[in-house]
């Protein structure tokens, strides 16, 4: 049987990897990932034939874990975090289209937004949205309009890519968009390099948020009315304590 | 030390579990969960003290897992999925206060949204909106609302708890909110015991969403204006595929 593992190895740390996800990197014969990804895992697994590629290389890493995979090879095309949110898994299946071979396994893992909210408390105790920032494939509209509605809903927001080198003012322009309706005191929070060496938490005030520095190894949380500080931690009550 | 782990045990399959949330249930003295979360991990840890309680009883249960770790014990206090997403994490923040005893561990874990994804397809290769349809402590004007936004938003939408004994209406009534704004023909799925007995998956319009039965045991997908079925899956597409 040809099968191809799509696999969320969660935020970095070992430890926050599934045991399926673990079970699938142990026993396959080839590694396919963007480098920094490979990286994180290549200790663990180093017995293993790693295909290593660029970033903005995404269709041809799948591309190459796909015909590996067809060939008989028993492939892991790794993302971080989950392998389905903003990951591979959607590109694998436009590129397999109608074909039957080979088969696909997608390993969920644990994305930045649980990994992070983790970090900080329990931000994520009510409803949200996970936006990501990036203008790269998606239009910077289409990305203003989701987060004027995020903000008009009042759920958490989650935001994925806030800034890059390529795009150093994104984070700005969002919290500018979402200051017209959220105000500027509302909690917020950053973490960065979840689960990696240099791993780091903060807490600010959307305002503050606005000219924070922010990188693509940021995850960005701004809070809903109800959320609250305690205790140093950004918590978003569900309503079991006022019952 | 004094510490409360607070463990997302993913969607219900061992498998799915984090390595990290293995070894705190291998390690601490005490489990503390709901009755059905408890049956999903016991026979992985037979030689531990269960305390076991009913639904609605969350007060009570975080309670007794904050003492019990106040008072020396190493208590993991389990949730199904992650333990920040509608789980206890922010309940045990807002009763443990301001005071400093126990620390507090928060173990995320993968949530219905990324294992019901990873099932389907791939319906989260770009931005989504969680949304739990309980209106025990919610509002449902304020339900109402996030939904509205969501559509007008144009992410995919994910829906917990779509209906219940107490409340089975509540997917009807949610798609007949959505149906205003999203036509009827949007590709939607529905994922049921996600890792567990009886797993299974359908893909359906909204339309036909609408008159769907479900119960606590589904996650609902409803895809963006981008969202396809390729091959019988549901598939998001990030744009890397037009690059």
């Amino acid at each position: 049987m040809s099968e191809l593992f799509v696999v969320g190895i969660g935020p970095g740390g070992r430890e926050d990897m599934t045991l399926r996800a673990d079970r699938v990197l142990s026993c396959c014969d080839i590694i396919v990932g963007y480098r920094l990804y490979v990286d994180l895992v290549r200790e663990s697994y180093p017995q293993k034939e790693y295909i290593v590629s660029d970033m903005m290389r995404e269709k041809e890493r799948c591309k190459a874990a796909l015909e590996l995979a067809a060939a008989g090879k028993r492939v892991a095309l790794i993302c971080s975090g989950d392998s389905g949110v903003y990951g591979m898994a959607s590109l694998v299946y436009e590129l397999r289209g109608l074909s039957e071979k080979p088969e696909i396994e997608i390993v969920p893992g644990v994305t930045a937004a649980l990994a992070g909210g983790a970090l900080l408390g329990a931000p994520l105790g009510h409803d949200f949205a996970v936006i990501s920032l990036s203008d790269r494939l998606t239009e910077w509209a289409a990305i203003e309009k989701r987060l004027v509605c995020a903000a008009l809903s009042d759920m958490v927001i989650v935001l994925y890519n806030p800034a890059s080198h390529a795009r150093p003012d994104c984070l700005k322009r969002a919290c500018g968009v979402l200051m017209r309706h959220i105000p500027e005191g509302r909690p917020c929070a950053v973490a960065r390099n979840i689960s990696r060496r240099g791993e780091k938490t903060e807490l600010l005030t959307l305002g503050e948020l606005s000219s924070a520095p922010a990188d693509m190894f940021c995850t960005v949380f701004i809070g809903s009315s109800t959320t609250k500080i305690i205790n140093n931690k950004l918590v978003t009550p569900r309503g079991y304590h006022d019952v």
